[in-house]
């Protein structure tokens, strides 16, 4: 019979076990640290009803989405973040769920992109948020959350950048320039570029800028010094304005919370240039950089929003909270070498090495289970040298070989495959589960 | 703006946090047991190439696959089971896979199947398979992975069914009913309803039986006894034919594997009557049904096949494994009520009862996470009795309540709110890590 030829489908991939493992502890990492805080699990369907996803991200969004009509003939769209399905989800149970809401969400989402390198069409994201409050503490959380999620995750050179959208309206406001906020946004988006001075002509140009307009959008854009100094120069940047003192005060509140809770000051940094999607974002905004690898731009990102779920229900429901894009994350802990190559979660391998014993080797294997070790049992009575090629494959820590010798003595070899070393322990009492501890 | 009704597709869910909760759990519990046995896990696209998936199942899965033109014009169907995706992914990678290969997947699959009661188009498996051995030594493991499962999930009393498939193949090889085995299976399944005398009647009409040949067919169907007892009664009946005789032998290795390692006689069941899609499954097979809810049929299946992959390749890979039902299981567990009904993974809750403290708050729910405990702090300085009555609704089992008062003597009061008892405890040293120790 001809073969249909084994493929998966452009911007998809198959996980491998040496990098599904790594990628499992990552979701189980941030699953443990988000529940750490009181975040619940939720899941929503991976299809919805189209009108329920459709014009609720971008243009883009739209077009990148898998949409189809189901055997029912009803239109139908997977979902492409796990931001619309929570509003939907909100909106829908809202009698059942007691404000504050904090959920957590880590599931795959599909988006038709331009498949490119690094770039795929199903990723999985790990999103938190704190649905019905306006409290600082929320903001505050965010960051939190954020910093252990990094922490426990192991990187130790991180930076959460912070911004909080009012700064900039609030200058906006005084300035008189929201009008122009677009065409002032352009323009400073390209100050790295193209320098003051041309951006200042660009502000006169299409903004309708001032010199001193323009000097005090330039002097909000090219801030600098620690958090401390930063705040006090925002302070009197949008002082008389009540948006910018707000967004100003939210920012000193971020500052000072987290500091008391423990937060160095170096994983920290108020940065007044991040933006991010500014038409939905309205109070504190986050992006997380790894500090060894920061081209591959922010791993964690998220932000406050006024309300959420205002296309669904007539309540208002301010939120916030932050996502963490665990694949591109998997792709930097990968390229900065920082993940082990392992590929088996069992560190302890039994060769069947007698064919007549394989109900003994079940035995020990079982009790080293019920101790909380990993064992994987050869399943065929091969050579004990193939057995141990394969097991030296597949990255396991031990090997416990036990044949005629063994058995009539009541022990088992120890073999360390890791510093090839090898000891004979007995299997009375405790004393192999002891060494086992060493070792692994 | 008019409002988008939010809602799900037919047939489609939400889980909230106290579905989620007991789900998640089921899932990590499944992965642990996998990973103790050496299981490692793979992930593979929900989408596929639509010549990957068609035909390989049923009909009815054909019929029931969500299938759609992608942007790019290709015919691709959502996955509906993982045993087809771990066939392509074998056949795919075969040179990066040592043999044998032993993974596991949990993960959705989507069939558009007659929404009903307990009936979802979206749901997950939690599969585990050893693929390129035909050793009996798989086949224990199997049973034991179950059995392993089973426990570490909570279950007491569950009885795994075993079966092979060489024992009624051999015995209609020996009968020379071979080419009557369709009319041979129909009649025996109905031997509950209408009896052995209206089944010896249609054995005759419709399979050409003659009374003997009915005889030894009924008698296989209604052996009965403990397991060494039909052991005994099937080597008699398939004895003189080959492969009756292996899967005998077979089934004797799988009973004896299972006890040298320690499971129970009463978890284990020979059980001729099962047979689980009969031409998929070419070895042992197995069903695991709960003692206090049969009805609900088998919560965790698989058996052995012979060749996984045919349709993508020309190596011959033989493989056994076996599917937990999760979404099944989670409602059979609802249903004998042994789910605790939580809607908090963490246990521990802080009220923001003085404003200007929210500093220390935070502090303490730190200092309480860096040792293992989940803390949520409430977000908003309410009144107290607000947010207790939040607590208790989410179920927490502790309040920290801390006002000027505990502040002052740097204490905190520890209110159990599942017995409602209350202590003031210090922060000095680990007495208060050691007070919620004991409450949670």
């Amino acid at each position: 019979m001809a073969k249909i030829e084994p493929r998966t489908l452009r911007g998809f991939r198959d996980y491998l076990p040496e990098t599904m493992i790594p990628r499992e502890r990552l979701m189980d990492t941030a699953k443990r640290v988000y529940r750490s805080f009181g975040f619940s699990p939720i899941d929503t369907p991976a299809l919805e009803y189209l009108d329920i996803l459709l014009g609720k991200g971008s243009d883009e969004t739209d077009k990148q989405m898998y949409r189809f009509k189901d055997n029912g003939g009803r239109d139908v769209g997977m979902r492409f973040d796990l931001t619309i399905p929570l509003a939907r989800f909100v909106a829908q149970h809202q009698n059942a769920l007691p404000l504050p809401f904090k959920r957590y969400h880590i599931a795959t989402v599909w988006r038709g992109e331009n498949a490119q390198k690094g770039r795929y069409r199903e990723f999985v994201q790990c999103d938190f948020d704190t649905i019905g409050t306006l409290s600082d503490a929320a903001d505050i959380e965010m960051v939190l959350v954020i910093h252990e999620l990094f922490r426990a995750i192991g990187v130790e050179k991180f930076t959460i950048r912070v911004n909080n959208r009012k700064v900039l309206n609030g200058l906006l406001e005084k300035l008189n320039l929201v009008e122009h906020s677009t065409a002032v946004l352009r323009a400073i988006d390209k100050l790295a570029k193209i320098g003051a001075d041309k951006v200042t002509e660009e502000l006169a140009a299409t903004a309708n800028c001032g010199p001193e307009q323009a000097a005090a959008v330039l002097a909000l854009c090219s801030m600098s010094g620690d958090n401390a100094s930063i705040l006090n120069q925002l302070d009197q940047l949008v002082a008389g304005n009540a948006t910018g003192e707000t967004g100003a005060a939210q920012l000193r509140a971020v500052i000072d919370g987290t500091t008391a809770a423990g937060v160095a000051a170096e994983r920290i940094k108020l940065d007044v240039s991040i933006a991010r999607g500014l038409d939905y974002y309205t109070g504190t905004i986050v992006e997380t950089f790894l500090d060894d690898l920061p081209t591959i731009g922010s791993v964690c990102s998220g932000g406050r929003y006024d309300n959420l779920a205002e296309l669904y229900t007539n309540q208002q429901l301010p939120g916030i909270g932050a996502s963490l894009g665990l694949d591109r994350l998997l792709s930097a802990l990968e390229e900065l070498g920082v993940l082990p190559k392992i590929s088996t979660p069992a560190p302890i391998f039994i060769p069947y090495f007698d064919a007549k014993r394989l109900g003994d080797y079940l035995k020990l294997a079982q009790r080293l289970r019920r101790a909380s070790f990993g064992v994987e049992v050869y399943p065929d009575p091969k050579k004990l040298g193939a057995q141990l090629r394969y097991a030296d494959r597949r990255g396991f820590a031990v090997a416990l070989v036990a044949g005629d010798q063994e058995f009539a003595t009541n022990s088992v070899q120890v073999k360390n495959l890791k510093e090839s070393g090898s000891a004979t322990v007995s299997l009375e009492g405790t004393a192999l589960e002891e060494e086992l501890r060493k070792i692994i």
